[in-house]
């Protein structure tokens, strides 16, 4: 029964957080698509997508079955025409749970036969967001604990604090 | 990459939401077993557990790859010994969502290679829980539409208002 | 449009939040039911049923339109079976939410044309509840803050430190 | 005792889980005034207040008790000055909760006797929100579903996507 | 063992919650520096950090171990630079609590012996925060109640309702 | 200023994260009283209040500035009488939040004068609990990474699974 797997997310940037996951899941799937939204909505990424994929492709380039790509649209859009019949989402908060359990319901209303599925990340990580990352970078801290060194030689680049 | 789940819990009794989850989980794994508890700690189960087995049993026996065990001992134990890769777990509201949190995390630190998944129910199976569903078959509330007819019928003779 | 409404709970025993919020429903409805159950389910309530409808008759004998009753069975059977249309309920903190929510649900299922309205106490009173005022007292702490006359004269004298 | 409510929101559009709340609550009140607020702070609405106005008179329309009302200020303001005692306010999620409770005890504080009172949509609708129906619009996904066929042609039209 | 804290935020503009807290703090430590963000990323203040800077001072002058002091950059780093080995911070919510832990985890990470300590300010302004002060204000609504008399003064100078 | 601190609970055993709490607390209190309540109310401990004192002080023998008692009656009560400021409590979970939010606000009703603060363990302690710690070692599960080695020995040799 091989079933493949959606990642989906904006990735700005990707973190310690994201690859444990990414990690995890591909021992469980046959094939993880990490798929990086272009859409970011009203909010300014700081990384374009053409940056936000390349990080990602650096960070995960070791793991056999996992497949980074860009995508517009809507998420269940995407999972269902490219075979992915499972989406899977991090959990950290309770605010994460609510946001995500709305979504997931209103995405089984959207595409029937893809399942969200949930997982946490290692307790190391639980308290990491991208958001977190960017504005602990942008104050002028040391975020090299929290993502792989190309992540965090590009955002001190972006920042000019290199 | 065949992977096997277990969705362990006590089952006093097995819910229509139960059912919708086992349904679901078992088009996404290869195996999926449903573990039923017989150590359940201080609470007194209105069924025992040869009779939550049963009910069980009947409700899913329509599904292939699904299989109705019982186990002692530690949730992460019986998934390792068994070759089961990954724990699945219903998470309907907020105080599930932290106590299932702190319990996959402890379960990670005993056996490192077992991963919880959480799925959400059917939005129709939210608000169910066997404990709803006991109370208000003891007071006397019609519970057909959340159980099937078979653990109705047990519920009713248990309790003495059939 | 008289519209009647439940306030059901155990009242073991009656808080000035409780008090409150009789006082508020009772200028919003043409009359509020306070409708105590006599079924505790596992938990032995401190008084007794005809205690707890005494202390909730002298503590609420000064409004017109509100009654207080005992019952048995589901709440959503008596108040269809008395023409209450509206059942009522207090909500402090999340937890309240959650159980609220998943009990209104049901109690839709069970009887359709019901509705669960939900108010949230006075801030004095938020912190309040029957099971915090029963531990206070039973350690000796001081609960005339919190309860009528009445009440804290019988709480002192339950517990024998009057 | 005739009671009057005022249920006021954004309406950017009304959805079915608005329907399914003032039609509930028209059952229960007088007369039931779904106040549309002018004054969205700082974010843009995607419907004017007239156009917001037109698709909510049309879809409640066959509703005898319910006025759709524009207004700006403060929501207990326009309360009070409409002889409303009571604001509906609808409940879906924990983060509801919270908010909810600041604004209501705020209100409070404004306006002393204007009762705030929540109620929790049909589970059906639980993961709705009109954010939520836009967004999904926006990435061309079908939200027949979850508005009236009026709503659904106007966010098409606005769209783009017809 | 003489420690001394910071009280980080943006004050804008300081609420009786915030001064409540303060004078509470003020009696535990040896010194409590009310700390005012000059960066508040891409949020607008309404007040500039002179004006925020110039309502607290006064507001709490009558304290005599407290100090308002601005700040850029990481509250860590001012932390630790200024000796400072206490944050405080209140907690009304959920919602709060969830941020501010997400907060606590990553400042201990960025510098280990600077502890974040959490207080829950007095029932009577639990519900109030800076913003929703602000929002009244703007909407015409009396904030005597939540500021202090200088601060009412300024919000209504400010905002052109005086 | 100096300021002492009680840090009440059941400790039933003390974990590595109240361990770690109180190592935090003793760096920022001039003294920390970690107080054991032998009144347990409904639920029976699985050491007795001897035990729990005697595997506390052994586990934080090395402090100088601790000191373990037990206590009776109201958590308020020992600290006003013994000159205690501060009541310490960890916050890990909303759940908890709510309920200690809930205690500290009706401590400081009963007793003005005492300051309720909240610490967050360290991320690596913050699935931990003493309930939880019984349970996997009730199930044969290896706790040895969550309690200190003489705790470790006391809930083997109790459970008799040496």
């Amino acid at each position: 029964m091989p079933v493949a797997a959606m990642y989906p997310g904006t990735f700005d940037p990707i973190t310690l957080g994201h690859e444990d996951l990414v990690r995890r899941s591909s021992a469980l799937f046959d094939r993880v698509v990490v798929a990086i939204a272009s859409d970011t909505g009203s909010k300014t990424p700081l990384f374009s997508v053409e940056e936000r994929l390349e990080m990602a492709r650096t960070a995960l380039s070791d793991i056999d079955n996992v497949e980074v790509r860009r995508y517009a649209g809507l998420t269940v859009d995407f999972a269902r025409d490219n075979g992915l019949r499972v989406i899977l989402r991090g959990l950290r908060a309770v605010s994460d749970f609510e946001y995500e359990f709305q979504l997931a319901t209103m995405n089984r209303h959207l595409v029937d036969d893809v399942e969200t599925l949930f997982l946490t990340p290692d307790e190391r990580y639980n308290f990491l967001s991208s958001t977190l990352v960017r504005e602990v970078a942008q104050l002028g801290g040391d975020i090299s604990g929290f993502v792989s060194p190309d992540v965090n030689a590009a955002l001190k680049e972006r920042l000019g604090n290199s």
